[in-house]
């Protein structure tokens, strides 16, 4: 496998924008290539087959595009389809679910671990079981904030609004007085103030995006994979033309709200078909 | 085409069971099949191409399903795609905007006239089309409102969130005095009365699903294809084993939602795959 092949990223839609700055930041020598599906997303309403389906779809793209390692930014995607991907793609394929889960573990240091995803990954159970793989002791609370996602798309993330549906969604955590809690959502970043005021400042809140790219650092240097030579003559910043967005649907709406997730919008952006790459759907 | 054959009615989910019981109210000698996408919902944030493709595959579906008259209840999908939609179908098509926009025209008696919908249907300007082909010296304000499909699903639509959004999205519309608003997306009728009090009680609000059943009463008269005989021997009632309902994803999730909407779900609820239906995908 060449290290100057790019790292992919997929994700349901825009909300993955965090995942791949936090994978940027920390990793400033690759390239990445993302792909949003915009045409179906959300899936955190979506059923497991469902999921399975499109996330296949999206993985057989991205590895067809040239990639190294595949980081499913999705959180639902990685909560349902871990297995059906790594069965369909050969790259490495990294989730957000296990390096948020060892994280929150870390971070609650034996006190109780607040989960907030979506219905999807609520109801899979998937943070709960990693984090019970790594101490079956730790008490986990999980609840589903279906309104966040929306909240953060149309630009409400700071609002009152977003304020009470947090005090709202969050009561049970502040009261059970969790020690940390995992933003299990790529959305929920960009609420990260409004779920602290709700939740309480002394809990520590869980980006599994920045989880995953510190876990990714140490793949890629563990097999080899880091791009050791800096190969590029200019100097990175997000969104410039060294990485490449694709959508399935809508590019000027994704444009938009990445300006609002990032404060600016890919300088490569494409709309693509991405179901023709799956091998039972041939077009 | 045998009056007997039941109506087909399909949205982009659970919104357009606001349709169905207008329909179900007005049509009680009828049966109804009933198709919601909820694989790919939602469609108001999608592009024309896509929502094109999306309703052409579910109206072949329920073509394929034996139907007498296909209502299009969502009105992204009526607004973007019924020229597809009657190019792909042999059955009569009707769509909400149409009905809807009439019914303002009469409403407004002269005044303005507000359309609150999805961010697709308020670019795609098919109200104010459709209402300036009656009368093309009325005026007509268009509003965006987003997040009020996630308030309705998730069970907010009587909270003070939803009255905040609602403050802040139709400001305009109370500022300018309007004399009728459409409401045009299958959820608002969910939000009535945090929709009339953001815009004040005297102001006629239009559901367009109430008048496109009133349109399909009509056309079904005209065409000789209302099914005048009584062949029922029960008391219809909504969602009851005479009405069939399928998804293409997350049936347990519809139920829910359309026990908040209808305040009970449906009898018969199946879910299926509908894209082998559209003759550019073969499965």
């Amino acid at each position: 496998m060449d290290p100057k092949l790019p790292i992919g990223i997929f994700d349901s839609g825009v909300g993955g924008l965090t995942v791949y700055r936090a994978l940027h930041e920390r990793l400033p020598n690759e390239r990445f290539v993302y792909l949003g599906d915009t045409a179906r997303v959300p899936y955190g309403t979506k059923s497991l087959a469902t999921v399975e389906r499109y996330a296949v779809e999206n993985s057989r793209f991205l590895q067809s595009h040239g990639i190294k390692l595949l980081v499913v930014a999705c959180n639902t995607a990685s909560a349902l389809a871990l297995p059906a991907i790594r069965n369909a793609v050969e790259v490495p394929v990294v989730g957000v679910i296990d390096p948020g889960a060892r994280a929150a573990v870390l971070a609650a240091d034996g006190g109780q671990i607040g989960v907030i995803a979506t219905e999807a990954t609520v109801q899979s159970h998937a943070y709960a079981k990693a984090i019970a793989s790594i101490d079956p002791s730790l008490s986990v609370i999980e609840k589903a904030c279906p309104l966040f996602v929306s909240l953060a798309e149309e630009g409400w993330a700071e609002s009152d609004v977003a304020r009470i549906v947090a005090g709202d969604y969050l009561s049970e955590l502040k009261d059970t007085s969790v020690e940390a809690v995992v933003l299990g959502c790529t959305h929920y970043p960009i609420l990260r103030k409004v779920i602290a005021d709700a939740v309480g400042f002394d809990v520590k809140l869980i980006d599994s995006g920045e989880a995953t790219a510190g876990e990714v650092e140490l793949l890629l240097d563990r097999s080899q994979l880091a791009n050791e030579t800096r190969i590029f003559n200019q100097e990175r910043q997000l969104c410039d033309d060294l990485d490449h967005f694709y959508v399935t649907d809508a590019a000027a709406r994704f444009a938009k709200v990445a300006e609002r997730f990032l404060g600016l919008a890919p300088s490569i952006l494409e709309a693509v078909e991405v179901w023709g790459h799956d091998e039972l759907r041939p077009q």
